[in-house]
């Protein structure tokens, strides 16, 4: 294993019909927060109501900032730090997915910081302060909810790049799976495959192959995210599976699954965020298009792992070809629940891979990990 | 899954090499600390030689407090406290095992505290302050290193007594695998006995059996420990080996084993700590001569579980007496390491049950989830 150092402060408030507590929680820490939000499905499925009875009950005082959308942007992360300084709010309330979150850990720096937020971003700055973030969480996938990185997007240079900062760990997120019974589950699927690549990514990148504790935990979280959603295809209310599905995630990308991996590319997550700041996709559905590439592309350097995982996930038997038979274990896995794993089926015909490529390289910085040839051959591979 | 709230601060710095890091994290933190640990090893194993060296290089001063023993006393921890009032320190450097973090912890809230240490673990008083706990892990076992409990044992009453208080929490440990290369075979089986059964305490305690991802995240932790020693036992400086046990052992206790089982009785360690505050025994060796008596006596409560346990860890295949033989795939395995199943072969001859039991319930205190009844047939199966 390679050294590392691991802390995590956020505080894990998990349970069915706990996001009433809200106002109860931020009673003694906040008196007026941003409550931040998507397009409203929060409107639809009662979550706002509850959330806005409580903090008036606890005299909170809040103020709406909503219409935040998946592949947050930047210019909508400016106009809520400019709304925080004004209102002089003293907590942001983020009440939604990923996405409000990641907008939001961006607020939360851009209403401290003079200059220009995507100095930050573009690693031309450093943020020295924020406004404390407080999260109630209704879509599991990002991981957002348990970790100090947030993605946006530049829709002027379609850059979509990520930041992590401690300042940027929720002080507490409410996990309330009776919240997520609602979600679709066409989304309910990318968002279990998002949290299983998640999981994975670090799993595929490693040059140690000695690091067996990692390995069982990985493969225990992609097992709780694929019986999630066998179970959830068959009844999506089925609220074991949603709590299942929604500690997995907060498991799956809080920094345990890479600890002692040392450095690593997220090859599948840095590839895509040129595709859905590119493209009309999202997320999930991108990475879906990319990992049978990037295997197929790695089978050689990974055929171990390959094999070790088709073995204990996919319960295949040992063969010669066991590598092989895992990767069409995904494509079929991708199937099953109909998600194209490539980009033609995902309706992205013939796309410039170079350009896409130098969008990635710009995105990684500087890096001896992995070269823009590689990641041309993987993107010619996905199409 | 049942409702629960995560937190945990501690900060972990994981790698071979790293306890030289200790002056330079101290700095800014610490002036002057009292530094505990045990009968000697640190100072043979040339651990101690770096430690002091590394604080002289930064400017820590430091107070030696040493001969803590396993099994750490009441009367030890007073001992400290009042040192460490006399010296005004404003850390706690703990150097050692589990035994040496858990004294550390009663000196850090005894020092802060006028009237009688054991008020924290009789319950009679709850803790205000506490000096910063720092810890170097020189044994993997009781994960006490990234948790807030503490278990010390009044010798004049026999009382082994557990205490947690967020001022326990360890502001930072270093584990440093390079340290654990020295420790005899003999207890390094012990500790991993000690890692699996807290990794498993909450799996056979769950009413609910659908909380799968703890169930694989268990399974991931045990997996590791049989790994780890089956290694150790043909190489003990089998390094690989050394750093995944750690890693383990600080996931297996340090609560994400039992987020969402709900109220659970740790049924092995309660049992447990009465046995090795009476009788000569380690700990661990008290655990394994519980073990399978527990099971047993729990057999039909838990037959799915112990089905599902034998199946994914152990490997046996389906059959309709699997729950009995993972319980003895339990004693085949002490048996391989030559660790006794039970009382009478761990040299505890014929113990007073009865007594053992009013012990275990002391501990206990007001529970509705065992009786009295109970723990005297388990003890007494487990002769």
């Amino acid at each position: 294993m390679k050294n590392f150092n691991y802390q995590n402060p956020t505080e894990i408030i998990f349970g069915n019909g706990r996001i009433k507590e809200i106002g109860e929680l931020l009673e003694g820490r906040a008196k007026k927060v941003l409550l931040t939000y998507g397009k409203g499905s929060i409107k639809e499925n009662g979550v706002f109501d509850i959330v806005t009875k409580s903090l008036k009950e606890h005299e909170i005082e809040y103020v709406e900032f909503s219409g935040i959308k998946p592949n947050p942007t930047l210019k909508k992360a400016q106009e809520g730090a400019e709304l925080a300084k004004k209102e002089q709010v003293d907590g942001i309330l983020s009440v939604g997915g990923g996405s409000v979150l990641d907008e939001s850990k961006a607020i939360a720096i851009g209403a401290c910081y003079d200059g220009d937020l995507w100095d930050f971003y573009s690693k031309k700055a450093v943020p020295k302060k924020s406004i404390p973030i407080y999260a109630i969480l209704t879509v599991p996938a990002t991981g957002s909810e348990m970790n100090p990185n947030g993605v946006i997007t530049n829709e002027e240079t379609k850059d979509k790049w990520g930041y992590r900062t401690p300042l940027n760990f929720p002080l507490f997120s409410i996990l309330d799976p009776e919240t997520t019974l609602s979600i679709p589950i066409k989304y309910t699927i990318l968002a279990g495959l998002d949290i299983m690549t998640h999981a994975m990514e670090a799993y595929f990148s490693k040059e140690d192959n000695d690091s067996y504790i990692l390995d069982r935990y990985v493969e225990a979280l992609v097992k709780s995210v694929l019986e999630s959603l066998d179970r959830l295809v068959k009844n999506p209310r089925d609220l074991g599976a949603r709590e299942n599905l929604m500690w997995t995630a907060t498991l799956a990308w809080n920094g345990l699954n890479h600890c002692g991996v040392g450095k690593f590319i997220i090859v599948n997550h840095v590839m895509e965020h040129p595709l859905s700041a590119t493209y009309d996709i999202t997320h999930a559905a991108g990475l879906a298009a990319l990992i049978p590439a990037s295997m197929k592309y790695y089978l050689e350097r990974y055929r171990t792992r390959l094999e070790q995982f088709g073995k204990n996930v996919f319960e295949l038997s040992e063969s010669e070809d066991l590598a092989e038979r895992t990767i069409t274990g995904f494509e079929n896995l991708f199937k099953k629940y109909n998600v194209a794993s490539n980009l033609t089926d995902a309706g992205i015909i013939n796309p410039d891979t170079n350009k896409l490529a130098d969008l990635t390289m710009k995105l990684l910085g500087k890096t001896d990990l992995i070269t823009k040839e590689e990641i041309v051959s993987i993107y010619e591979l996905a199409k």
